[in-house]
């Protein structure tokens, strides 16, 4: 006999009501009322979302000379007591390597996971069998790719990589993330700031200002243009980026944007305190750039808000120098996404629940090849739930953070609501944001290919 | 014991997936599979959606001398068999009037709907009770009012009273809808266009160029922006009305659009043959136009799809003057906008089926107080299920049609799908595309005030 | 013989270059070197400017139940004093007057004249014969005319008053000149400001938001387009509307739009010291809109200076009371324009000489009917001249003005450069800022049709 | 004693006057009537230009393995015939070349000249050096610079250099020139034109597309807004990337803007009969962007009108191969300018006479220093006089051009005017379009820094 989780309110990108789901096996078999059932858990006064799916993560990754600090076990571990049970990863082909390498090697790390967990791949050097290797991708599950505009010399490809890489994707029915940022004009700015001895944390920020995104935004949306091909911005940080997009839907692009919670809580006058913490591209912006963000996902024309979580410790990896430059980039962020968004997106009146569930959920699902099974509450689907007490009062603060890192950027911030229980494909795997399963059944997921939209 | 449609396919504004429906009086019950009962209906092969809702209906409307030729029995009738299981028609107040009278007398009109149905309220003469009125509307389930930027010296109204309709219903939790054209400058054109005999139809259109309703959707945004109302625009034809509305719900203006099957399908050359069919306002714009918000459909910029169903006969009504300014305004519709849309729609990949539900189900519930009775396919929701039939290939003609009216605009129309059964409240009403039930059965639906969005 | 100005600096709209100027009688006669006479004036080390013409001035305008400080014989001196060789007046229709009888009561009181003048006409009560009045004024040198969007119940106009003066002036080779501001919001606004009691100076500006100027300059320039005629924007005062005039130049709109020093050097934090002093409208902006005014200059997108002199008395006129809705809307400003847009606009780079020039004296004279003989320095132009020593620093005061008023908005402003000499057809009337011909010798002005542009 | 031209209608960028123009030696000495002279020469009824300026030309290029078929005698004999009476060419460095040495090759062709000359500097291959040798060639008179986004893999430069070029040119009053078309896209699009076996000229504007010149006008003008230097577009085509440009002239950059007479008055249905005579660089576009650069002339947002003139003989040259890809780039025009905008600018009232003037002559003078020697008629300037005889019709043909080459794009344009005199500092060279002083006496040009605007 299965599990009934009974009186919650189930929420849906769509709709909000009261029922009751009986839980099969890894799947939600029924929803109604008066089930039986001889394990029936007590929901009411909680809402009942689909798990949440962060869709850009970096665990284990090593970079400007070290690695970060969270590994896939203690950032799955972190994920998913914070309400999130997929994660998507990158694979980074290096120079000369193949992606089917690149892909390799990752998952060889991707050991431990607590929650459900893909990847992306990361193109750095295109040659004449990477179009084919993609293809080979697609069937081993990594239907998304992920190009970067920015970090000239090292992970940057040019607008002809990016035209063949998004026709190829096209075919096969991939899809072509992009890293959007103009990596000439800032390693100009970076240059120019080095030589004027400008080297604190503020001048991270000032060497990749607003327009550099919004100039490689606009640039890899003409070339989406002109091959027809869907495309997906990540972590877009400004107005004038989203400036950009919008005018691009206008035009029939079929673009799709995430955000994060940093670009939408955080601001730029962080970087005169502790500054290296904040230390992340893009970097933070101004207020006014916070609140285009938020009215974007109050008016639906942001599509996913994910953590780019990438960590390291400010003592011994952050605060080792004194130059920007330096300096790894990254902050952490995936166990607190669900409970931000809550207490200030829905909490606020920003955001509807319905619209936390897309942003969170259903969008990266839909978009990301994961639905049916994963992003919704429905018949059929993974079991997978987040049991969601809006009841709860609490504060955000490393001390006592699952996330395997000595900071948060978040520290001090009101959280409304608890994590009542996660569940995964049907098992209780937390309870009251505490690990009541300590196996780590995650599992690698065979992303579809992309359907074109929502 | 109740009904049981088995095996379908869901389709709900999210998610889409098979699943059982058990329906038990009025309500949908609970959903599943396996489910047992005495009436167990096959629905395999056929999508499950929420009954359409067309909030933007003319029935019984007396305008220019003449009457629609769809009463409230007639045009619900045709609703149904199309598919539609809700429909809201207007109330006008007449210069002098009060809103409650107004509403009086539209009420006793809406007598033998086969559908359930709803009222806007027409404000034409703001004066010092109008306010108080609204509220008194409220309590009777008329939550949404309309304004007329057009029709000088007999609808339009002022933007100071645009201003004073948006804060009362922003403050009594109403929604403002609004004709967008500007009626003083067409009333100069059309003046223009007489004293040169320009007197064919085409002159309807040249009359009301695309920039007069880009100009009044402009100035009633920026009302909407001071005031901090949301706002819902009807019937949007134009390319350029679409640019300033996607620019507000930038800025952060709680903005909803609304267009039709007509401004999707049908263009300007229209009117050079048996051109009176087609004089409507606003009129029937270029292909550049269709195109264009076909795109803001596809990337959700556009909310929801009416009819603005306002039907006379060709003859005998439409054919009766050589002046285009003579000729009543308006076209039937309201029985074929769920087949064009998905023929032209969803079977074209210019939207999805769930974009398909929002646009004729879910967002108009939202927007206009029914949700989650009304709306969508979850348990508790009311039963009115549209059971579409995907592979049933079909022509329209007005020979065919339940529309009382001797034309439709969309004769020789391909229709892909059949309505295999309509449910309204849990009853079966149409059995392919015939009344099964002939009692009409239509309730007036209380609608509750409007919550700020979706 | 003439008189010879030798061994200045000749600025035109285009040119800088140093020539000597031979006068004869009221005309330029040649430009060379070497010229003989027996008058022969020294100006080397200074520029030598086309007479300034200030488009736009309220003199001996009763209002508000009292009278501007200035009338034109105290208006016109501080005008040449300050290097303004022609002022552009307003005769304004009262309501079922003629625009005949509203020229002649003007033209009365236009006695006593220290520079050169002419007339726009006001019309605020169209009706069937206004069009041709329009034709008469033509005749009597009156070629421009001025619709209010604002002062609703006043001066307030209609959309389709606006569309037919535009096409009639379209005919008859006059030019439209548009106060841009929605009256019916602002009566709105003012309205609610009062019953919450919101009654001191900063509330004028917030009744008066920037987003009325711009949707009221939008409305005109769809009207402008749909009608092909010429238009010209008075006083601009925000970014939001210069945007939308930007628009409408690149569709092709034949736009000319006009601002003045109050907007492009004070800002609204004014209205907390004795703010009445800047009661006028529309209102003073924010400091980011006087630097997109100034871009503006800068980028030859604005194409006059004029300063809407509109001067009542702080004593007794202003401060008489606390409500912001019953003091006198205007400010005085014709003595110092070109000494403030010398100081603060070429000596900080933000606009050239030529662009001085062009802004305040030759696209005036273009604009409304003056050129060529006045508006630049050329053969056979009318000797309006002012030599301009820009060696010397000053500062701008009520205590030394000419103005006939109390007090100056730009108290305490640098003020590089003086006014050497002034030049009125011929006659020298001016010398260091005083007068030298104490005989008034302004004659009005037959204005020509306006052409088209420039 | 001087030559005095009688008679004739002067035209300056801003004035339009009737007086007697006396020339001594190579300068206007005075400007006014009644002067004597033993040559005066009666030019009534005609009007008088300043000698037009183009400052976009490439004569004696060698590129694709050919060279131009006008060398700078037989180019500049066809300007100064056609009214022009200077010239800006292009040195351009080889890779690995100083900037010095290429210069020094380009000058060595520039023998025999009708008209003045001098050079702009085409930078392909920044290194440590490169800055410094910009400097030398600000003394040497070559003050502007020129960098290509396009043409990948030959002159093609990246950001980073565009950005370093801009700032040094900033610091040395230089301004850079851009030609705006983004490489790496082209090269994408015509390497899959080219496989697809799509070699049709029609091919060439089709891997050409207007969106790739937008991509990169506005990307190259986010780097001038980042560095704050001017910049300056070379050969605008497309209305898209004038949209660009207007935004960023209302954000306060500092940018100039140039067209040709090809994009405003030819379109792309050419590339169906002799195709290859229209194959150049950006391709010839669409008759709206015909429509919305004339429209960008008219109010003033477009700054200059060159030629880009780049001949080579249809036989020969242009269609010894079918593959678009393989046909020297460049069509004929220098000897056609004024005439063509005089027909199709002013006489269609496109534009005034005036602006004639500023786009031909005064904006290019002062954009890339030469003013006020060359580009205005005012006392002190170089005598380069055009006296155009408005009253002349004919036809353009190749059979009786100058250029040497053998055909022209314009066959069978209509041609209102006739060069009835052109003087190149105070020399008569042409009279009715005929040599008549057939020694060349075109001298260098040294330039003057870059002044920062008009």
């Amino acid at each position: 006999m299965g599990i009934v989780l009974k009186g919650g309110m189930i929420i849906t990108a769509s709709d909000s009501y009261k029922a009751d789901i009986y839980i099969e096996g890894e799947k939600i078999q029924a929803i109604g009322n008066d089930f039986t059932s001889d394990e029936i858990i007590d929901v009411s006064g909680c809402y009942i979302f689909p798990g949440a799916i962060d869709c850009h993560t970096h665990f284990a990754l090593e970079t400007m000379g070290t690695i970060t600090a969270d590994d896939f076990a203690t950032g799955t571990k972190a994920a998913i007591i914070g309400g999130t049970t997929a994660i998507i990863d990158y694979a980074t082909q290096y120079k000369g390597e193949s992606l089917l390498t690149a892909l390799d090697k990752q998952f060889k790390k991707a050991v431990n996971c607590y929650c459900d967990f893909g990847f992306h791949m990361g193109i750095t050097d295109w040659n004449e069998s990477t179009g084919y290797e993609m293809e080979r991708l697609m069937i081993l599950g990594v239907t998304s790719f992920k190009l970067y505009m920015a970090y000239k010399n090292s992970l940057q490809v040019d607008d002809g990589v990016i035209y063949q890489a998004l026709k190829k994707s096209k075919d096969i029915s991939g899809l072509v993330t992009v890293h959007c940022e103009n990596g000439d004009i800032i390693n100009e700015l970076v240059k120019e700031a080095i030589s004027e001895k400008h080297l604190f944390p503020i001048y991270h920020a000032k060497t990749r200002p607003d327009i550099v995104e919004k100039e490689a935004i606009s640039r890899v949306l003409t070339i989406s243009e002109l091959t027809g091909a869907s495309i997906y911005i990540v972590h877009l940080s400004t107005n004038m980026g989203l400036e950009s997009i919008i005018d691009a839907k206008r035009r029939g692009v079929n673009v799709f944007v995430e955000t994060c919670p940093q670009y939408l809580l955080l601001d730029d006058s962080l970087y005169f305190s502790e500054g290296e913490k904040y230390i992340m591209s893009p970097p933070l912006r101004k207020i006014e750039d916070n609140i285009a963000l938020w009215k974007g996902l109050s008016n639906n024309l942001i599509d996913t808000v994910a953590t780019d979580h990438c960590s390291f410790n400010y003592n011994g990896q952050k605060n080792c120098d004194h130059n920007f430059s330096k300096i790894p980039n990254g902050a952490p962020g995936v166990e607190h996404r669900l409970a931000l968004m809550y207490t200030y997106g829905v909490m606020k009146n920003r955001i509807t629940l319905n619209q936390l569930v897309s942003y969170l959920s259903t969008n990266p699902a839909k978009i990301f090849g994961l639905f049916p099974n994963k992003g919704t509450i429905a018949v059929g689907s993974d079991a997978d739930i987040v049991v969601y007490d809006p009841n709860v009062k609490n504060v955000i603060s490393a001390k006592n953070q699952n996330q395997n890192v000595d900071y948060t950027p978040y520290e001090g911030f009101e959280k409304m609501g608890l994590v009542k229980y996660t569940f995964l494909r049907g098992r209780m795997i937390v309870k009251d944001e505490q690990l009541v399963e300590n196996e780590p059944l995650g599992k690698y997921i065979y992303r579809k290919p992309f359907k074109g939209g929502m």
